[in-house]
């Protein structure tokens, strides 16, 4: 590998962000799709779990069906059941979600925690009843956990790297079913069946499966459903129309995201297309290449803005009202959640290295239809990697 | 259909709830992945959005961007945009989060709300924030919601109809697959390579894929991966061993779920599994019939027990601590969640017309394997109706 990241997340700013708070520790009730429980417990539970977090050290509180592998799976350093703390005799006088959120008070006490931050969207019924047994809970709106969670170790670049490894497949069967389709009338057909958005997006799946990946949804989107950027698509594909592929799978073991987007063309693009494929590009280029540690999302997002406003195309920058053009971010970042920090957008702040980002220039507009080329790249000591080795193929075939 | 159950949810249960507790309203802060969320606005956004039942009426509070979908897709009866109450601007005074907390509470002013219940796990810092805005919020722990979701309209019934059409096509998908394999040195092959539970859940998964269901987990567990009724299975299928294969999709577009178990063995069964396996197919048959409105879930569980203890097979009931035998409930409700009320189980209460509920009974024994035969029914205003028309074979080939 190129970048030189550290082995294990810092979380020296959950430390000083903690002690500065004046608080004891940082408090997670959720179960394993909840990315910042993940992150922090290391472990994956079908099952609300709590795990407190605190400089000296990280432990979990699960039921016991879940304590063995809690033990051998997560990063606690110590692991606690339920039934510990006389959890059965409690839920007998109370409810299961009071005498969990009982227990959780007593556990607290026992590791010196008085006093918690939450994130922001803790659970209120458990926090209440933390707070009638004298602890204080506070949730934070500052980002603190998804901030750390940007900047991702080596690892995580590797479960990165093999999610976008499984949507390169998912691409090239897309490629291609458009590529291989017979035209008739303006319709693509494929097997003798117009192929349809549905189809496409299925065979795409369906390839993701295959490398143990897997999304609830995908954009196939054709003419006018490419002209608006969040539309999924639907129907039969046309010729000489542009066709937007976005496909952001996620590692079914791992659960870190990819994602990428090409446009296709069966037929012959129109003067417009062309122009606005070559600008697309050009924007594209340009900012990953100006990508480097210390420059912001801000910066890397206004020089696809200058490009294309520079070409005439409108852009949010400047029309906030705009409904065609550049109507959205640059980009933002990938990993756990396929949408999170950094962001590369008008409020994007500082890049740092390990961030995993998407820059994703686009045009769109009903009367000649959409476009979006996107890449994902890592920021680098240096500079940037990219990690999208899918080829970018010009409209037209 | 023969169940004659009403065409809409009947709220009057959460209307005497809020009366009782004082509230004005039920308040939900989700995206559409919650099941709650998307029960009571009839929304799905992949962001979290806010809604508002009263007596009266049910209202939206969402983004721009999903405004005019909601107006046409939800059921609410008025629908605001955060827009409306100034929010870009208290967004620059306070940072996004807890200036939508803000709009909420001028919203629900403006609807004449100022005490609301809301589900056990809101999000604590919006619920603090309206607070800090004079309304009163509090979390219930008493299932209001999901006990009045338990109850199936007669489409929620034809959504889970459509589901368990896809999970009986990937049923047989999977039971192609063991049928068809060939058996050398004990292990099973198809198409000259090794028959494995990750290959019969991927063809599982792809069969859904094409029924429009998805699912992120399924089980096929054969041997003593069998013998545990959390285990996913992992590794070749051998011969002479049964092969448990519990299948549960969810409806990519209605979200809901179906559930049904079957086991299948390749060769020839030992006398032990032949007559666990007619105990518990006679175990479902006879609670199956017995199901009617007004009896328990505890009297359905115990008929299970009855059965199995009487042949000589340790239960839950018979041996809180037993590790082997039948090792969990006979079943659980359907529905928008995969798990959910009403419970088939030690502690369930009354059925009711429209609770839909698995019945699974099965046995569980590392020296020998395991088995379990699930189905799906749906309670109906004279007794029951099985949604489940997957033959059940007997074992052995």
């Amino acid at each position: 590998m190129s970048t030189e990241l550290t082995p294990e997340p810092d979380f020296t700013d959950l430390d000083t962000y903690l002690d500065e708070a004046g608080a004891d520790g940082y408090l997670v009730d959720a179960d394993g799709s909840s990315s910042t429980q993940r992150y922090l417990s290391g472990f994956d539970a079908p099952d609300p779990f709590i795990t407190i977090y605190t400089p000296e050290k990280t432990a979990l509180l699960v039921s016991a069906l879940e304590y063995g592998r809690a033990q051998t799976e997560s990063r606690a350093d110590s692991v606690s059941r339920l039934a510990d703390y006389d959890y059965r005799s409690i839920v007998s006088e109370y409810n299961a979600t009071t005498a969990k959120a009982r227990v959780t008070a007593k556990w607290l006490q026992e590791h010196d925690v008085k006093c918690v931050v939450t994130p922001e969207r803790f659970p209120l019924g458990p926090a209440d009843t933390l707070r009638e047994h004298d602890l204080s809970v506070s949730a934070e709106a500052d980002d603190i956990v998804t901030t750390i969670r940007a900047q991702k170790t080596e690892t995580e670049i590797e479960h990165i790297r093999d999610a976008q490894a499984a949507n390169e497949a998912a691409m090239e069967t897309a490629a291609k079913l458009i590529n291989s389709a017979t035209v008739d009338d303006e319709i693509l057909y494929y097997d003798d069946e117009i192929l349809t958005s549905e189809r496409i997006k299925q065979a795409i799946e369906t390839t993701l499966l295959q490398h143990e990946c897997a999304l609830d949804e995908t954009i196939v989107a054709c003419g006018s459903d490419a002209a608006d950027p969040h539309n999924r698509g639907h129907g039969p594909i046309y010729a000489d129309e542009p066709i937007v592929v976005d496909i952001f799978p996620r590692s079914k073991q791992t659960h870190y995201h990819a994602d990428m987007t090409r446009t296709f063309l069966r037929g012959t693009p129109d003067e417009t297309l062309i122009n606005w494929f070559e600008l697309t590009q050009n924007a594209l280029t340009t900012a990953i290449d100006a990508i480097e540690p210390g420059v912001t999302g801000q910066y890397i997002h206004d020089i696809v803005c200058d490009i294309y406003e520079n070409a005439g195309i409108s852009t949010l920058r400047s029309d906030p009202t705009a409904e065609t053009g550049f109507i959205h971010s640059t980009g933002h970042g990938v990993g756990l959640d396929v949408h999170e920090l950094p962001r590369v957008s008008p409020d994007g702040g500082k890049l740092k290295p390990g961030h995993v980002i998407t820059v994703e220039p686009g045009i769109y507009d009903p009367t000649v239809g959409g476009l979006r080329i996107e890449n994902l790249v890592v920021v680098t000591d240096s500079g940037v990697e990219n990690l999208t080795t899918y080829p970018i193929t010009p409209l037209g075939t």
